[in-house]
């Protein structure tokens, strides 16, 4: 298939089951504090060390008995049984309950020997050292089962997880004070002359009119991978030269995990970034993408480690990292994707897009008199930041459409919940 | 209302609208550098400092015209022009375009006085220093204008937008090299006599026989402050004691910006906490709430700053999070709910809830055959981990509703993808 320069355009998941199959490198695995571990992904499933509860216990405050003593018990037949202590929490029961007989036991206190359940304050009379049953109570009421919560050697904590608050509070429950995760280092490396670090500018509108513009896909790549639970390394901006991209992907590969390139890689000039990913013999080099906007996005295995190349246009890179990067990244730390928040609505305006190519366009999801209404902001041209700020969803166009009409119902991906339009 | 011994039970919503009433103080404002502030509130509206496009420019190479100069043309009667010179990217035109006359341009070239229009390299044949143009161009052909992207003046990103990676890399495109955001920091206390430390235990099991647990309630606030944004300061475990409560209190208010306990409000015995919050004469005191789990939670507001006493039973005091802390933290930044995940199914099994109580319903939601399954897990009792572990989802039942018949049609908040279990 001829398309745009490109030899050969590669569907989006083909490219990623593809890489998916030849990336074999493994990120390491660090052991944080459980405290610190917070939105990073466990590196091995982690198996409950003892049961919880680790003992029968009693659930409310009563009198530890044998159920089938209480069987026929009534308020006009109560059942007379004798008190032979009290058992608190955290004691060691010092008596056994035998027939006829009761231990007093406190909410959380372990169930003597020979007990099998609870009867109530409120469900006996006591009277000196005895106490009349005034309801039968059946095995195990008001007790909470050995290992009834957690059992010992159950997978509390699944490989891959992405860790979140609760994660982290069952963990510390158990006594984990550590938790080994894995640490995915990924460099980032933006390619092209025009390229400024915001650091070194003083004025901006000026650098524009000149031609240059800020590097701001290293803030947008940086920060996709933070939001993720992978660690950045930012490698600079690097010239428009196929020895010098091959020399910062070479150390990139000897040091990390995954390459994030920008830049570098796009229609109708030379492909520097992906001349210098093949200079490498890759395992797979995927050049274009039937994605759009993102058609010039690229990627390779190059000694099982992924080499994202993607272009520099800001929204194009940004629907690469989700299309390519995210996919691959959380496959290597055996992780499924994370649930995204969506939406209906009914589309304000016709969106064509070209077919065969899963096209991601920008909304701005709204709300009028109770419906929800979605809008496309520009594809292409100019409005490279303004989808950005005025986009708050994606609609994503699967390869078998073409588009949809206006007045159609889409199904919208959120990025920020939608605003309300009153009129 | 009597029940379960409170006096008066609140609504959830109702709690959150008359906090956020009185909750005057407003949290400092940091500046930090933008490639820092992800995850953060902005904490005022940024306004773009110039346009872009800072000028009117090419988006073509080709040849800059009079768009009426080209009016009529075709390749059997092409128009021709007078090519005056080149403009390059980053350089001042040198000349004006009149009539019967062209400029060279590259792409992102400024466009010279006097034209209006850019005829692709395509569509013009050129011979020495004229061309022949081979169809015409209309007024702002191949152009793009002046703020067509970002108007001065035009606000890019929001007060109390909560910073994505896109709206960084936006920053650092408009040269915002530091951003205001808010620095919100929030005390954590947690009460009880039977927790202790996870740093100082040796042996859980151990310890969970002698009636004490590790004081998980930190790591599950902590780790919700920072995953919404918000910086935790951790200030111990504080003993039953409404006098040893109210000095944290005190100490919390002076120093930070709201303050969230757990445990020391519970049925059924003495409120420690929300004794020692009457004793600071509170604007708002709301003791006990009509949710589930989580009828134990109360709020305050103190010297206009929340105070939030979430129960010591670890899903009670996430729910309350949810419920409680959220949406009045939000508020004091100028931030919305986030949108969040949801997915519809089929319910397993009869969930029976309280009326005039919104519920929070754990449930295990699984795909079979293609249709979606929402399983209700423990409501109550001993399942205080495994709910956590084995839950992806919750299922809230509104306050006007006791419950959802098996087989009933549910949406459910998300909190992992749902596992596939295919028989």
């Amino acid at each position: 298939m001829a398309y745009g320069g490109f030899r050969e355009l590669t569907p989006v998941d083909e490219a990623v089951d593809r890489a998916r199959a030849l990336v074999r490198h493994r990120p390491p695995i660090v052991e944080v504090p459980v405290g610190d571990a917070l939105g990073r992904y466990v590196a091995e499933d982690v198996v409950a060390p003892f049961d919880i509860p680790p003992f029968n216990r009693s659930v409310v405050d009563g009198y530890a008995v044998r159920s089938r003593d209480t069987f026929g018990a009534s308020p006009s037949n109560p059942i007379v049984l004798k008190v032979k202590g009290f058992v608190g929490v955290g004691e060691t029961p010092a008596y056994g309950v035998g027939e006829g007989e009761a231990v007093e036991v406190s909410t959380g206190a372990p169930l003597p020997p020979g007990a099998d359940a609870v009867v109530m304050y409120e469900k006996a009379r006591r009277i000196g050292d005895v106490i009349e049953v005034l309801e039968p109570v059946p095995p195990l009421g008001n007790v909470s089962r050995v290992g009834e919560d957690v059992r010992r050697g159950e997978v509390v904590v699944r490989r891959g997880t992405r860790l979140m608050p609760w994660d982290v509070a069952v963990l510390a429950s158990l006594g984990f004070k550590r938790v080994r995760v894995y640490d995915v280092r990924v460099a980032v490396a933006c390619i092209g002359g025009e390229l400024v670090e915001l650091d070194s500018v003083d004025d901006v509108e000026s650098l524009f009119k000149r031609g240059f513009i800020v590097n701001s896909n290293r803030y947008s790549m940086e920060g996709l991978l933070r939001y993720h639970g992978f660690t950045p390394v930012y490698m600079g901006i690097v010239r428009d030269d196929v020895e010098a991209i091959r020399a910062v992907l070479e150390e990139a590969l000897e040091k990390y995990d995954a390459v994030i390139t920008t830049g570098g890689a796009s229609v109708g000039r030379i492909d520097y970034t992906v001349e210098a990913a093949r200079s490498l013999n890759p395992e797979l080099l995927v050049h274009g993408i039937l994605m759009r906007p993102g058609r010039a996005n690229s990627l390779a295995v190059v000694r099982g480690k992924p080499v994202f190349m993607l272009s520099g246009f800001p929204v194009a890179s940004i629907m690469g990292f989700e299309a390519l990067v995210k996919p691959i990244l959380l496959h290597m730390v055996g992780a499924g994707e994370e649930p995204k928040p969506r939406i209906k609505g009914i589309l304000t305006r016709r969106v064509t897009t070209p077919v065969n190519t899963r096209s991601y366009v920008r909304v701005k999801v709204y709300t009028r008199e109770g419906r929800v209404f979605v809008e496309p902001l520009a594809l292409t041209g100019s409005g490279i930041l303004s989808t950005l700020i005025k986009g708050n969803g994606i609609l994503i166009v699967p390869e078998n459409r073409e588009g949809f009409d206006e007045g159609e119902e889409v199904e919208v991906v959120l990025l920020r919940s939608p605003a309300s339009i009153e009129p």
